[in-house]
C-alpha cells in the first residue's frame, strides 16, 4: 500500500492528504437542513449530514489528490450512526481510487492491539467467514505502550499489505510535555547505577523515532519506503529535519499545515531529495475553506468548489517551497 | 462518578472490575451456533454472540461487583455491529447499576480529543438536540500527546460528573520501552545547555504520574479521590507503590491480575490504608474461567456460573492479601 501511495503521489504531483474531519459547524446549513429533515436532529441526522458533506468534497477533489485521512473521533462522537458514516466514507474513497489513512491513533497491549489492527486493517474470523470491520489502507498508531502494542499492527500489515503511521512528534502545542523530555539512551529505570549518571540529550521523540526506524526495516515496500511510517507535526520543522534522517525509510505523515499554522516552507525538511518521503495533511483548511475569508466568494452553496481551490493552492504552495530550494 | 464507584466498592467489599473483553474463542459453542443460525457467520452474527455472552456473565456477577470494563477493541474488530454490541453492553450494565469504565485508550490533540470525550463521556449538539454517542461512566485515556489532549476530557468530566483513567504504567512486558526511560526533570530538548548535563533518574512514568496528580487536583470528588485517575499495571508492584504516593488523590485502575500473571499480594501497595484508592481488573480470568483447569467442572454450558465463582475467588484472594498485612 505504501507503493500505491507513492505512485499516486507521483501521478498527481501532490504530496498531500485531505483530512476528512467533519464537525457539524463545517457543514453548510442547506446540507444539515436536508439531512435533519430526513433523519431528525439525531445521531442519524448528524451522520447523514457529514456523509453528504464528505461525498461532495471527495467528488470535487479526488482527481487532484492521492489520499484522504478521515479522523475517526469526528465520527465516533456521533456514536454508531457516526461510525457507519466513517465506514461509508472509507468505502466511497476507495471506490474513487483514493488511499485511505484512518486517523484512529489506536494503541494497546498485545491481543488488544491485535483486535484494533484487525478492526482497521485486517479481517476477523467469524465461523468459516473472514469479515473486515473498517478496512482502511493505513492507520495511525500510538506508541506509548511499546513494541508489544505495535507488533500486532505490523503483523497485520504484512498479511494485508497495508501500513501504519506511528505517532512520534505530534503537531499540538503541548506535544513537548512528554515527547520532548530528554531521556537517557538505552538505560531504563531498572539500571543499578541510575542515580546521578550523565545522560545524553536525546528527546523522547528521537528515541521513539529510532524504534520506528527499526520497525520500518521489518517491512519494506518496493520503492525505498517502508509500510511502517511516522507522524511528525509540520509545526515542528526542526524536529522534522532530525527525524527525517533518524528514520530514512519511514514515510512521514505531516499534520499541522494550514489551520494549525505551518506553511510550505516549513515542510521541505520532511521530504527526501526526490520530493518523496512525506505526505502533508490539511483538514479544516480544505474542508472548511468556504468559511475562511480567502475563499468566501464561493459561498456555502459552492463549498466543495472552495475545497477544490484550496487543494490547488496548497499544491502550489508546496511546489513553490520546493522551487525555493531548487528541487 | 468516582464517588459512586467508591460507594459501590465499599458496599460490595470488592475492589474489582470485570473486563468484558470477549473474543469469539471465549464464547461457548452453543452460544455461537445460536447466534450464527440467527444472523449468519457475519459481523452481525459475531456481535450477537458476544452480546449474549456478555449478558449472561453480567447477569451472573452483577450483585458481587461494582464495575465492568468493556475493552472497545474487542468490539471494534467486528465493525459497526460490534460497536453496537458495545453500546448495548454499556447500556445493559448501567441498567444493572454497574459503573462502566470504557477501556478506549483514546487520546489526540485539542478539538479531536474533545470529540472523543464527547463520544464516550459527553454529548454532542445536533441541531437543537443533545445526543450521547456511547455514554460510558469512565474512559481510559492515552497521555502521549500532552495536556492539550487531556484537558478536553477533564472539561467533559466536570460537565458530566464522569471520570477518566490516564495510562501511566501499563501492564504489558514492553511497557518499559518508553515508559521506564529515565528523563531529565523539568528540562526539555530546547534547553540551551542540553548537552552533557546531569539528570535525575526519574522514569517517564513518574513524570506522567506527577502530571496526573496535577490534573487530579482540578476535579476532586467528595470522598478524597479525584475524577481523574490513572492506569498502573499489577505486573509492576514496585512502580505501583511509588505511583500510589506520587498521585495520592488519583484512583488507580490496575490491569494485569490473573491471566497476565499478578496475584493478590502484588496489589497491596496500589491501595491506601483504608483499602481504597485502587480497583483491580480481571478479564480472561473471569469471563473465560470455564476454559481454565480450575473451573473446568462447570462445563461450557455453565460458563456464567464459572465466572461467578472466579469473581468470588478473586475477592477472597485480595481479602487474604489485605489480611496478610493486617488491613
Amino acid at each position: 500500500m505504501i507503493d500505491k501511495l507513492i505512485e499516486k503521489i507521483q501521478k498527481t504531483g501532490a504530496p498531500i492528504v485531505v483530512g476528512l474531519d467533519p464537525t457539524l459547524k463545517f457543514v453548510p446549513d442547506h446540507i444539515k437542513e436536508a439531512a435533519f429533515a430526513e433523519k431528525g436532529e439525531t445521531l442519524e441526522g448528524a451522520a447523514e449530514a457529514i456523509w453528504r458533506f464528505n461525498k461532495a468534497i471527495v467528488d470535487s477533489t479526488c482527481d487532484l489528490i492521492p489520499a484522504v485521512k478521515p479522523q475517526i473521533a469526528m465520527y465516533e462522537q456521533f456514536g454508531i450512526p457516526g461510525l457507519a458514516a466513517f465506514r461509508q466514507t472509507v468505502d466511497y474513497c476507495k471506490e474513487k481510487g483514493l488511499v485511505v489513512i484512518g486517523d484512529v491513533k489506536r494503541g494497546d497491549i498485545g491481543s488488544t492491539s491485535a483486535a484494533y489492527a484487525a478492526a482497521h486493517l485486517g479481517k476477523v474470523q467469524v465461523g468459516s467467514s473472514l469479515c473486515a470491520g473498517f478496512d482502511e489502507d493505513f492507520a495511525t498508531v500510538n506508541p506509548y505502550l511499546g513494541s508489544d502494542g505495535i507488533q500486532p499492527f505490523i503483523d497485520v500489515c504484512k498479511e494485508e499489505k497495508k501500513g501504519i503511521f506511528i505517532l512520534v512528534k505530534t503537531s499540538n502545542p503541548s506535544s513537548g510535555e512528554f515527547q520532548d523530555r530528554l531521556v537517557q539512551s538505552g538505560v531504563t529505570a531498572g539500571a543499578p547505577d541510575g542515580g546521578g549518571v550523565t545522560f545524553s540529550d536525546r528527546p523522547l521523540y528521537e528515541v521513539v523515532g529510532e524504534k520506528v526506524a527499526e520497525w520500518s526495516a521489518q517491512l519494506m515496500g518496493q520503492k525505498g519506503y517502508s509500510y511502517v511510517g511516522a507522524v511528525v507535526g509540520a509545526t515542528y520543522p526542526e524536529q522534522g529535519r532530525i527525524l527525517r534522517s533518524v528514520m530514512p525509510k519511514s514515510f512521514i505523515l505531516v499534520p499541522g499545515y494550514g489551520a494549525q499554522g505551518a506553511s510550505g516552507k516549513d515542510l521541505i525538511h520532511f521530504f527526501d531529495e526526490n520530493r518523496l518521503g512525506a505526505i502533508v495533511n490539511s483538514s479544516r483548511g480544505i474542508i472548511a475553506a468556504y468559511q475562511s475569508g480567502k475563499y468566501s466568494q464561493f459561498g456555502a452553496e459552492n463549498f466543495a468548489d472552495a475545497s477544490r481551490q484550496a487543494v490547488v493552492d496548497m499544491i502550489a504552495d508546496i511546489d513553490q517551497a520546493f522551487a525555493g530550494v531548487g528541487r
